[in-house]
């Protein structure tokens, strides 16, 4: 079955004296070959099926395409399963993010020829970046807005997920912020329901947000969910808007490529959140399917301005190193390459930041660590940790801001928990977990 | 780090003697729980984290929700690493795909309570059922469209994937159709680049398919690749439209299910072939992601005309028992259940069928056997397996067309071959491949 694959025209593409050229793009695969398939063979398959070649040799070939067109294994490691893969800027279309997919995470995950095959990163050339309009805000956007200048954001989820009405919704969201959150977010399954309708439930947790900027001189913001077929989900983001919204939130994996591009694209002047809920079903296993640092540049190019990143302290897989480097792909302009994380460099140009997100199974005792690992840049997401808090979602708020507040100035917990009995509270209701 | 998730908020879900109502979702899971984890904790956290629990009890929660709102474990069987979840429908909204994924294919394949963890089903009520469209064509469509009334369609791609201009591209498929392919398609990763315009290529494309109309009186399908952001990919619909195509081809996966359905409800009506370019990075694994059967199923329900399911024989995994079940799913109305594939039961009502179809590494040789496994109702698609043929492309096409008729009369392709030379060349060609 898997001999037909070891045909001419899958072979001949690796050339490890190669320079790729500025205009190349750079595919670090992570690859496991069937049985009896070497390693060079599965790499150049890999190299054929995601650019211009087939399993057989074809008569319709031009010499020119083989010149112009093909990729080049630039480096290959049997050891440690790794290629490299440059291929010429020709071969994808500009700011066009689903014919890239198709094209290198397409076809060669199903193909016979390997058992795993995981994309781990792309260096995208500066002509491609260009042709994306990256975030809109970003954190500096979003600093300027809120006119938080340096601690991470705190927010929560409003819990359950799902269930409460559009006025325990809005209510449980006005605690959440009197105690000290600036964000409230729904959560990713909470669209437009029987039991809480999208436009009666954002119409009364504005008018909360509103009365609550009011109460204690804060920013407030509220992350309402428009996941939804493109052109629904567009209507509510208008409605958002015309509401005096300022962000939406969208579930970027579930929602897709095209329609985020294009969500992007339509410039509503809202700020985006990312939420990723599904990624983990491809990248969670390191042998197989794509990398969560990969999914988040994606993210940034197409231009959301908040995406989840994962918590490393959570209820989340999502190892510290990983999340880490994600952090930096999408905080930082110059990204290095650390070839043993399967990370290339990248240079982001003038796309803005994106602000990362750390969110599940967080709770106050979880902060000190997760701005150790991930600095100040970050947004701090509780559901359960708010609104679990033995004294309700007002104290539960102000025991996130409180832990916040005791790392920003060097102190523990502990400590700290002596002067602030909210988090006293929380520290022991959530000890060892 | 794992004992957190053993909270109350996550446990009392099961309930093996609750019969799942009417209009309950019903969804299959494979799980495999972290250490020490026991199957029922873990069970019971996939049902919580994919509806209305978290991993702590919150101070907002109300009785109500428990009631109305929680799902139940119904079935659990460690043996087999199986578990059944049934959801109340109102967790979900009608006619919103990605809500559903967020929800049920959301967060949960990224718990640390599961090692992996693969959802193999979802069994959907009548009332979210009639909420979708199903395809506006399907197979009745299609077959009265082409006037092929009983044997298979035979398609080609045009190879190789990248590389060709506009005009070789255009005369490519002329000599595809010529040879007796019904359908020419672009390649999953061809949208509208530098060395071949997506304008000139439906133009020349088009006008070489009018040609060939007149020289066969075969109804000749040009299938062109749309796949772009949501705007552009519409855009480019109505341009085949306006210069009298029948067709468009998406790659739904790169695309997503936002856009995916937008364009289904945009009805411009154009036949909607679906690739599925990328999903294998998470339907591959048996024990991680989701399957290809639940992927089909979605595409059934938003409304696809054709879909890629696998060829069995060829050169992308996908084995001959998964493909034949997938093949059901998407062309019956009434799904049987069948346990030990992980196959739930199903009524598709009034929704049409779609139209399977089987590509990557075909060649005539391998069409008896595809036929055999997949029946008459089938696409069978060759790239390199026509336009590879020795003696160009009209023979390739030729000798996919003598491969259909020879099993539709239950010859030999052996037998046949003797009064069918390009048969006989394509077969000597790929011969043991």
């Amino acid at each position: 079955m898997i001999s037909m694959q070891k045909k001419e025209a899958y072979t001949g593409f690796t050339n490890k004296k190669y320079k790729p050229k500025e205009t190349d793009f750079v595919a670090e695969f992570r690859v496991e070959p069937a049985r009896g398939v070497s390693f060079k063979t599965s790499a150049e398959a890999i190299a054929g099926e995601s650019s211009v070649g087939t399993w057989t040799d074809v008569c319709t070939s031009v010499p020119r395409i083989r010149k112009t067109l093909a990729p080049t294994v630039v480096y290959s490691n049997p050891k440690t399963k790794t290629i490299r893969i440059a291929y010429p800027g020709d071969l994808f279309e500009e700011g066009n993010i689903p014919q890239l997919m198709s094209s290198i995470a397409g076809n060669v995950f199903g193909m016979k020829i390997v058992n795993n095959l995981r994309l781990e990163d792309i260096n995208f050339p500066d002509f491609y970046i260009k042709s994306f309009k990256g975030p809109a805000f970003g954190i500096p956007g979003i600093r300027s807005f809120t006119g938080v200048e340096d601690r991470p954001l705190v927010g929560t989820i409003i819990k359950p997920k799902l269930g409460l009405n559009e006025k325990e919704h809005a209510k449980a969201a006005y605690n959440a912020w009197l105690g000290g959150c600036d964000i409230v977010k729904d959560d990713e399954n909470l669209s437009s329901m029987k039991f809480n309708n999208f436009e009666k439930r954002i119409k009364q947790t504005l008018k909360m947000r509103n009365t609550c900027e009011k109460e204690t001189g804060e920013v407030k913001i509220y992350m309402p969910n428009v996941t939804a077929p493109y052109k629904e989900m567009v209507r509510r983001a208008k409605f958002v808007r015309e509401h005096g919204g300022d962000y939406m939130m969208v579930d970027v994996l579930t929602v897709g490529w095209s329609a985020l591009q294009e969500l992007r694209n339509e410039n509503l002047g809202l700020i985006i959140h990312a939420h990723r809920a599904g990624h983990a079903a491809f990248t969670r296993s390191h042998r197989h399917g794509i990398s969560m640092l990969l999914i988040a540049k994606l993210c940034r190019l197409i231009g959301v301005d908040q995406l989840h990143i994962g918590a490393i302290v959570g209820k989340m897989e999502g190892g510290k190193r990983e999340v880490q480097f994600i952090d930096q792909e999408v905080e930082k302009q110059l990204i290095e390459a650390s070839p043993a994380d399967h990370v290339l460099k990248e240079d982001w140009l003038d796309l803005k930041p994106v602000f990362a997100v750390a969110s599940g199974g967080v709770h106050p005792g979880k902060i000190p660590a997760m701005m150790k690992y991930m600095g100040n840049d970050i947004i701090i997401q509780a559901g359960g940790g708010v609104h679990g808090h033995p004294n309700g979602s007002i104290a539960g708020a102000k025991a996130m801001r409180q832990a916040v507040s005791a790392t920003m100035h060097g102190v523990s917990l502990e400590d700290f928990s002596k002067a602030n009995k909210e988090l006293a509270q929380a520290l022991k209701k959530w000890k060892g977990i």
